[in-house]
């Protein structure tokens, strides 16, 4: 049984093309209903289960799904809705906030790398090291604050972030750890919604800070930051997925499509029993009087 | 003052021009005396130590250095020797031994990568992620037994172990980090004359197991290795070091003398004491009836 979302559609291209404006926030491809949505997602959130029990049993891959998106965008809740199925003994989430002064000390990729996924299980990355090139880049004293030699930041720091990343994800390519990573696209007006409704919903009121409003000014240097890091970080190995937003029902199948996706790319398996081990099998089973 | 030792003589070239028969494990450079040898070492601790407060203080750049070698080449003394001086609080060494389970459930790079030191620190790895191109390589086995998929296991597997390292190391460079690589090259011969003083001073039988003598048996592999190793991993902003190992004594020296060059090369300063300081400063002294 085939996935319904057309998921190559939003996978951008590996070959530096990629422009936002070619990925419209409220495209729901051929879907037009909530309930089309949720039955493929009901759908994907099945199929993910069954493969992280084959990733979990096989141990040799792991996958690493990283999630960047404006605020209000839906990062939260697509990966409870997506992710909500699986074993969370195969299954890490991190969510990255202010680094902290330990973390600072360190190279940006070290807080992130330390909790990569182990062999047979599946981590998500709620922000990531991407934000090393993204508020980090629209908010240059926050580059200042990281106590870097000045020798060492120049005017080609973006571009040696990007190289810095692409090396790392490549490596954790050759390691086993399939890397995916999702930019969820909200539309400006559908955040401003979005806020109005966690000022207006009091069990929403707690996801609100004024925070969120100054970074929402900054929208189209945001914008740019974006489409400069897809452009230069969407490779064949770790590719992004620019995945539509306005409607949440069809981000979460999009997303689970995606997933559903690239485990099933791995064609997993499990162990073969070696003659060995059915010997034991059957030796157990007659001491257990089976 | 200047160093004594011709640090250059020892760094391994950056263009892929290494080969290890250029380099005399017995040489001494001009010296010919321990004592010479042990006066300069003294000399080195203590611009080490000068430097490392300063390194500290100036809380910018970290030191990574890293040590391979085969057995009885003298790892162990020569970094208890160089660094003794230094205080503990800015200095971390990691003794690298056979992977655990969890680590072999990561890429190699990470329990290296977790290990980092932190700005303003001396970081040591006693063996490192070298032992993937060393004994991995000289014993498929271990490779095979990585738990790694098929599919990502190719001939070129030591070319892309050379390429992850060599953008590792330029990451870390680039984050403020100051890469130095050691290989203290010790002859066939000299390392005989050591396992036999393990076995015949009681003090010493502890460091010895039949192992060591396993590994000897793949001396040409190893040498192989190395050199492959150290001509692709040689770089401008992480040269490796191939020092004399044949007498302690200026192995010791050799060692100090190239860490002082590097540290003093940073142009480290005490952080400014900007004027608002100043007058707090003042103030303090003054309500302390100073």
């Amino acid at each position: 049984m085939g996935l319904r979302v057309d998921t190559g559609k939003y996978r951008a291209p590996a070959d530096g093309s990629f422009r936002l404006k070619d990925h419209d926030p409220a495209d729901t491809g051929p879907f037009t209903s909530k309930k089309e949505g949720k039955e493929e997602l009901e759908r994907g959130v099945k199929m993910i289960r069954e493969q992280q029990e084959l990733l979990y049993a096989s141990d040799r891959w792991a996958l690493l799904l990283v999630f960047q998106a404006m605020d209000a965008a839906g990062k939260d809740s697509t990966i409870e809705h997506v992710m909500s199925g699986v074993n969370p003994m195969g299954c890490q989430v991190y969510s990255f906030k202010q680094p902290s002064d330990e973390e600072l000390d360190h190279d940006f990729l070290w807080r992130t790398a330390v909790r990569t996924p182990e062999r047979g299980r599946i981590g998500i990355f709620n922000r990531s090291y991407y934000e090393e090139v993204l508020i980090v880049r629209v908010h240059p004293e926050i580059l200042a604050a990281q106590k870097l030699p000045a020798e060492r930041v120049g005017e080609g720091v973006w571009q040696e972030r990007f190289e810095d990343i692409n090396a790392f994800e490549r490596h954790l390519d050759r390691s086993g750890t399939v890397v995916r990573k999702f930019f969820l696209n909200v539309s400006r007006e559908e955040q401003r919604k979005r806020f109005l409704q966690r000022l207006e919903d009091p069990d929403k009121n707690w996801k609100f800070s004024l925070g969120d409003l100054d970074q929402s000014q900054h929208w189209d240097r945001y914008m740019q930051a974006y489409e400069d890091m897809i452009r230069h970080t969407s490779t064949d190995h770790a590719p992004w997925y620019v995945v539509p937003a306005d409607s949440k029902w069809f981000m979460r199948m999009a997303v689970a499509d995606i997933i559903v996706e690239t485990l099933e790319g791995l064609n997993l398996r499990f162990p073969e029993v070696s003659e060995k081990q059915r010997r034991e099998i059957e030796e157990a089973q007659k001491r257990l009087g089976g």
